[in-house]
């Protein structure tokens, strides 16, 4: 079986794994969101990329989500005392090491995604990591700061400025001139499955359907497209979702987030039992839809959520 | 007074430590030696500019003589476990921010120069830190390993091999397209005395003065121009100087080094109690020799050298 992924960070990461449970033999291709990819201190950051690599690694910080279990902090504190920002991205000197290695291979002439292939040889994350793109995306927030009209990278957006602004508008500058990465438009025409997972529908799969060729090989790899909702209770699950929907004019709906992506892409759709009200609506959208237990708090309900999927996924294939 | 120092290392971090001591109240410029710098992991090493900084700005790890107090290992670690050497140069956690502020800061368009300035705004040594030379310059050694001929880089020599194998040549490769940094020029034209402290005479202030300009400069300074041997007994004090020395033909003793630096550039030459007998062989150089301890087993003993020198400066300004 094999199965194509597009994923964000932590939402992403905690469904491949509950996905690997689910599915052990099942030929993982998982799409990384690198809309929100950062140069920090002269260093490439991928966020998202190292978020799924650490969670499938076994590295990851589990109780935070993102960086590094055991974690240490003394080139952080070094550069503050050198007064080198910014200091409102918390990079721990394990993390550190995996921006020096991608950073020098860049330098080298490799692109972002045969760093990723390096990078994953040690992680060993037991899925194939491909970024959307090997071309620079940065997706930027517009916002009102001190009464002025202003863009910012989505990390200032959201590490530190914790989305507690309205976003006018999010955009993944760059998208429109970007190629899929290698690999990617191949995966998807070769799969049985593609899935969303309970990931940000703007700036994490939003971004990587934005660019061009992705979005257009998922609906017509004439598979199921399954996606389970991020929006549990008419509130994200984590993570401040709603902001940049709100930006994109989509309610924070379990419901509404269905049809933004809408029927032309969504084969299944899978809402919280919270939100079993809105199954008949995503329905009515012409997406089937099942509401089932939705909170990955551990490993096993993350597998279940997969497992549900899969059975949705089957259903549509018919 | 205004002195300029002429420095590598270890050794000539701890006589400057030394000199301030000496003369609290005095002028200082140091030209460093960049020679050795080297790039690792994708980020711009310094090791004797930092060597300096560090110590004199009281960060250094005083046993070890090189990098910082209180190190971790953090990135090194992660590093190797990425499979990404050289492993065989130690790097603490500590130490890598000050690298990665350097290499943003060059990346930015700085030279490196103006990038000392900047990390000496934090470490704040009390001297004027300027590199020989803002150009790369980087010093290799020509050795034979597995019965081949071939050149290693300087770090690769004196921290992998441990200078095991013999030294054909020592090449400071871009020396002769290299210009002076801003500032050292001036420093020696304008100063009152220069002072080379027991550091290497090959590779360290052979290396700042194979910069074009800058030997000249010293000898047609019109100051006493003062040395302090790193040779005691035959033997360099620390590190591995006879193997450098003996590529470029020069024997390794208190006398042979001062007469490798010659009368032309050296006014005055201190070499070490135990090397009494040097005195007269490089007087008779036309060098005024003075026997006196030379080894800097704390602070005051190398304050007490500084002071020597200064006298000695002093007697041959006459």
């Amino acid at each position: 079986m094999r199965m194509v992924v597009l994923a964000g960070g932590i939402g992403g990461a905690r469904f491949l794994r509950g996905l690997k449970r689910a599915a052990p033999d099942a030929d993982i291709t998982v799409i990384g969101n690198t809309g929100d990819d950062i140069h920090l201190f002269g260093l490439k950051v991928c966020p998202d990329l190292d978020t799924v690599m650490y969670t499938l690694g076994g590295g990851i910080d589990e109780a935070q989500g993102w960086g590094r279990a055991d974690e240490t902090f003394q080139v952080k504190a070094e550069l503050a005392a050198y007064g080198v920002g910014p200091e409102w991205f918390g990079l721990g000197d394990r993390d550190f090491a995996t921006h020096i290695v991608r950073t020098q291979m860049l330098g080298a002439g490799y692109p972002l995604s045969a760093v990723t292939e390096a990078l994953c040889d040690r992680w060993r994350p037991g899925v194939r990591l491909l970024p959307m793109s090997d071309d620079r995306v940065e997706t930027h927030v517009a916002v009102e700061l001190d009464g002025e009209r202003r863009a910012v990278h989505f990390q200032e957006y959201w590490v530190r400025l914790r989305a507690s602004v309205d976003a006018h508008a999010v955009v993944p500058v760059g998208a429109e001139q970007a190629k899929p990465a290698p690999g990617v438009l191949e995966a998807i025409a070769e799969a049985d499955v593609v899935l969303f997972p309970p990931s940000n529908p703007v700036v994490s799969i939003g971004t990587i359907l934005a660019v061009p060729g992705i979005r257009e090989a998922v609906a017509e790899a004439g598979v199921p497209v399954v996606g389970l909702s991020p929006i549990v209770g008419n509130a994200p699950v984590r993570g401040m979702a709603d902001k940049v929907l709100a930006a994109v004019g989509v309610e924070a709906t379990a419901s509404a987030v269905a049809r933004h992506y809408g029927s032309g892409l969504l084969d299944g759709w899978l809402v919280d039992t919270v939100d079993a009200d809105a199954v008949a609506e995503v329905e009515a959208a012409g997406i089937r839809c099942r509401a089932v237990p939705l909170m990955m708090t551990d490993v096993e309900a993350a597998a279940a959520m997969a497992r549900e999927a899969l059975a949705l996924a089957e259903e549509v294939r018919g």
